[in-house]
């Protein structure tokens, strides 16, 4: 299949969602309707670093793809809008993987609303997945940078966090934990099919937070970067992180410390969020709202850098490379 | 060098250009200031497709990366406005080579106008650039598509072509040619430093044209785009193509038809415009205003597909891969 039949293919894949894209896959470029603010940012996945074709069907590496993207934009609050595609694929991929990637991608399109309004299709040395994500949001106050924590504020995560890095273990066989089968697919999928926080994103900024991230490299990475970027110190205590179910066997069994792997595991594309003290009840009910829960697992105070309380020497020195 | 200390090196090449861009580099994601449309493309270079480390400085790879997506941006008629750059970085390229890819892409951002807004920085088996470019119109009628060419329309051509082949083959040290050192300059300049022509975009939009591309993977695939989108038939002659100076050489010199070397070799980010003949002095106005020419090299006609005339049989089916 040359490139231009697969590229034909992919756009029989693709579905235009809503009155907002004006022209779409086929032209030099897209053409979008704006709102008055525009949110973008790019992000990408190579074989053999973020994920492996022998433990992640095609399918998922679509679909992460598109969550990595989308999940920056739930961290600043904005409403999803389109998503343009780089596929470098490298020839012994073939197009049917190739096509079944985009229809990974096209699932958690439809399911957040999300037009994939133009890509390109390479070929490549090696499978990396780039998506650029647009959100859009009516006005500045609207959204939330990394930058706004201030001492004194509380700091929660959205969902459970873990779950991701206990999936990944599971994947690779480097664990011999005994799990229920739900509890076992359960953590798969949590690797397999993240899911962008957008909605709690959403009511969380419109709910006054002050500083969010979303969980992607770790808690003890991205919460350093809300510290750095607010000139604050945040205090998390391990003890206190809401571990998704079967984290503890799973990391037990493979000789890790299961709050070490949920803070350093990354991946669960959870929210970081610091709220003002008063705002706590109004937070943790607007989470519930978005169909989540917010679990408050430490505090924003004067000082730079993070504090992660209950862990050993070698986490708090932890930075992801 | 880590992967945090190398994006700060990054942020400190970068430059935010202008009162658009509100957030920037360092946040989950980048806000800008929208105009009523947003115009968006994304592009992706490959190492060993689309460049080779051993000819190509990394400056010259980050500046052809910017410069194909806004090039498609220049096809449309919009304003240039961010960029979003993915770099999927193997480790023996080095921290000092990957910033430098950043120098060279930043250079064209200042040349133009653009700021890169934000980006992602990842480990991978090979380096894989991609840019998304986002531009912006006031409304709709001021873009230009592939699929509005009507029979009857003239086809013309901005600048020189073949210049990025030939150059490619004076890299590669395919050809003998014997040229005066600025001649071989300017052609390694065309392959190295391409420029999209975002002047002359706008302005032949505005100018009323009808159909537009961008001559990125060359005019036999290009123009065949065209055709298809507008439902119609394009003639070109092969003979009227504006060749690049030292290109007769080169290609001779390499065994190759000058002409045939120019319809194929691609990346010479001119634009093929369409116009409707009344137009036709107009636009040659418009062209030479954006500082450039317009050479019209054919027609449009009822049919399908694009008939290159003086092309040998080989080439008339000839499609891009």
């Amino acid at each position: 299949v040359g490139e231009l039949e697969l590229i034909e293919a992919i756009e029989r894949v693709l579905e235009r969602r809503g009155e907002r894209v004006v022209r779409w896959v086929g032209d030099d470029a897209a053409v979008v309707r704006a709102r008055p603010f525009a949110v973008t940012s790019i992000d990408t996945l190579a074989d053999g670093v973020h994920f492996e074709l022998s433990t992640h069907a095609p399918a998922d590496v679509g679909w992460k793809a598109l969550a990595t993207a989308l999940s920056d934009l739930a961290a600043m609050g904005a409403e999803a809008g389109e998503a343009y595609v780089s596929l470098a694929l490298p020839g012994e991929l073939g197009a049917e993987r190739a096509l079944e990637l985009v229809r990974g991608m096209e699932e958690l399109a439809a399911e957040t609303g999300v037009t994939v309004g133009g890509g390109d299709v390479v070929a490549s040395p090696a499978l990396v997945v780039s998506v650029a994500a647009t959100g859009w949001a009516e006005s500045e106050d609207e959204l939330v940078g990394r930058d706004g924590a201030r001492p004194g504020d509380l700091v929660g995560v959205t969902g459970e966090v873990g779950g991701s890095a206990a999936g990944l273990l599971l994947l690779r066989g480097d664990t011999r934990a005994e799990l229920s089968v739900d509890e076992r697919e359960a953590l798969l999928l949590r690797h397999r099919r993240p899911r962008p926080r957008l909605a709690a994103g959403r009511l969380l900024a419109a709910a006054g937070a002050r500083a969010m991230i979303d969980l992607s490299d770790g808690l003890a990475t991205d919460a350093r970067h809300v510290a750095r970027r607010s000139g604050a110190e945040l205090i998390v205590r391990l003890a206190d992180l809401p571990l998704a179910a079967g984290v503890d066997q799973v990391a037990l069994a493979a000789g890790r410390d299961p709050r070490e792997l949920a803070a350093t595991g990354g991946d669960d594309y959870e929210l970081l969020v610091c709220f003002a003290p008063e705002r706590r009840e109004a937070a943790e009910q607007t989470a519930r709202q978005a169909g989540t829960a917010l679990t408050w697992v430490g505090e924003v105070r004067g000082g730079q850098g993070l504090v992660l309380e209950g862990a050993t020497e070698e986490l708090s020195g932890w930075e992801h490379r």
